[in-house]
């Protein structure tokens, strides 16, 4: 995404005063259980990242009160509840690094990961009734809800010949969206905006997200997406890129992915899909949910609007 | 523990139906989400169990009405934590069984396992969410980061040699205690009574079930237990029946447990623990919790009062 400052720019002052809150609640989050146990829990935390979604929630709720305590407890709330996802993928994935560092299994094993995830999850809840917001508690937990199918269906579907584009779309509105959903939603709530409508932009900022990060496993390159290109391939994950290539190709829609061992095939593989214009084709979907989500905007103050327009354009330029 | 007719007979005609609505709800929320994609979490919570959880809730409602749907609610919710540490747990020591059942892992592999296990979690939340009370979810959302901590704690603790019987039992407090306190919470929350005594009651009578799961890890027989003897010196998990041999037992104070290897030398251990009276030592020490537990009772209704006692005694009158 764009350099966090333009959107703190156009958000105003008050937004980058409430992010620092939200870091600073978040490092006493990671230390209040006092003793080294939790000390996963705390490096996961600390290990930062874009705090895209605690954004979200602030600029969802407008022009928020760098004061406003509730706004600080709903947006750590999300990222904890994106923190304990992470450290779980880490652990099926076996994911030795993340953003640089090493991962919760690499360095302590599954079962201090796998529980370090759990933790995360039912601090978000703790914290989250903090704001003493029920429609906050239901939000975030129709959401982790949905996270977690759409983790058991990435893995019913993981190597299959027939996923649609609609089975592809439903899942990434599972795995990924409903997080930038509820986002908007708990900013909503502290800022009484539309939940409705700030939610359905989040959604789609958020589907947006995702394919462009099925793009970049296909098109890297890796020196700047941070991750070997093919991932998902020798995952076994169906994404976009192939469904939309197969249907241009016939020998990749004869491919059996499930055949793929090694990075150089997956290369091959990836080459082959951006061959098709089929990376093209996703993008284009993406920029295309992202105009749809900036469309549906209610008429908001000007420096929010300019704000969330920034961000939404941020998710499909990015990297990483 | 007795059976649970006894307590039915004595909480009254009320608290039957209210858990034959439990597991009516239990077995709806295996089935909302549709697809089979559910289907690892709808077996798990199908499986059943003891149900021992919601019936606390229940009965530290007091009498209640089989009609409140809130006290479903909270039932539900926490017999669901229940079952999300149990997937978890059945992943990280890659069991194949659980009550007589192939494990989520053994069925579909760690991945559908964490997922199916984080699912539950959140689902809770989403139960929970439908009774409209903070309190509740607060009470939740805590005692669920401390069964996480719990777990944390027993792995940093395992095969150490110097684990005292005070952190041992703050581990047990972590790891099973507090859903049982949350459990009497919830339930009090329902019916207005006490919530700080009737938690303690169930922190307390949550004690000694791990205490007395402790004892019949090393005095089996299995074939009443369900589970091989010695497992938990397998597992390195440090229980206070050898943490009692040890000051008892120049030659077990010697042993490096991590050096056991073969369910024979378990077994062997097993007897040398018992040799010592620290099963005897173990045992009362739960059977004076449970004593301590019935004793802070507040003045309530017989038929609560009974029941609640009757549940107390089964906690340490039990095989599995």
């Amino acid at each position: 995404m764009k350099p966090v400052e333009a959107v703190f720019d156009a958000a105003g002052a008050s937004v980058p005063r409430v992010m620092q809150r939200v870091e600073r609640r978040m490092a006493e989050v990671s230390v209040d259980h006092g003793a080294a146990l939790a000390r996963h829990a705390g490096e996961t935390i600390a290990a930062g990242g874009k705090r895209l979604r605690p954004l979200l929630v602030c600029l969802a709720a407008g022009v928020p009160s760098p004061e406003s305590d509730t706004l600080v407890h709903s947006a750590v709330a999300v990222e904890l509840v994106h923190g304990a996802t992470l450290v779980h993928d880490d652990v099926l994935d076996a994911s030795l690094l993340r953003r640089g560092r090493p991962t919760v299994v690499a360095s302590s094993g599954r079962r201090m990961a796998t529980a370090t995830g759990d933790l995360l999850f039912s601090r978000a809840f703790a914290e989250l009734s903090l704001t003493r917001s029920l429609s906050a508690v239901c939000a975030l937990s129709r959401a982790s809800s949905e996270l977690a199918l759409g983790e058991l269906m990435q893995r019913s579907d993981a190597w299959s010949g027939d996923v649609t584009v609609g089975r592809y779309l439903e899942r990434c509105r599972l795995k990924t969206a409903v997080l930038f959903r509820a986002a908007c939603e708990l900013g909503a709530i502290e800022g009484e905006g539309p939940m409705d409508t700030l939610g359905t932009f989040g959604e789609q900022i958020g589907l947006a997200f995702q394919l462009l990060d099925d793009v970049l496993d296909v098109s890297g390159p890796p020196e700047r997406t941070g991750k070997p290109q093919g991932a998902d391939l020798l995952d076994g994950t169906i994404t976009l890129p192939l469904i939309e290539a197969r249907a241009r190709d016939r020998e990749l829609a004869a491919l059996e992915v499930r055949d793929l061992r090694t990075a150089t095939d997956a290369r091959a593989v990836c080459e082959r899909i951006a061959a098709t214009g089929a990376l093209e084709t996703a993008r284009a979907r993406a920029l295309q949910m992202v105009a749809g989500a900036k469309s549906i905007l209610p008429a908001l103050p000007d420096r929010q609007r300019a704000a969330l327009d920034l961000v939404a354009d941020g998710v499909v330029e990015r990297y990483s």
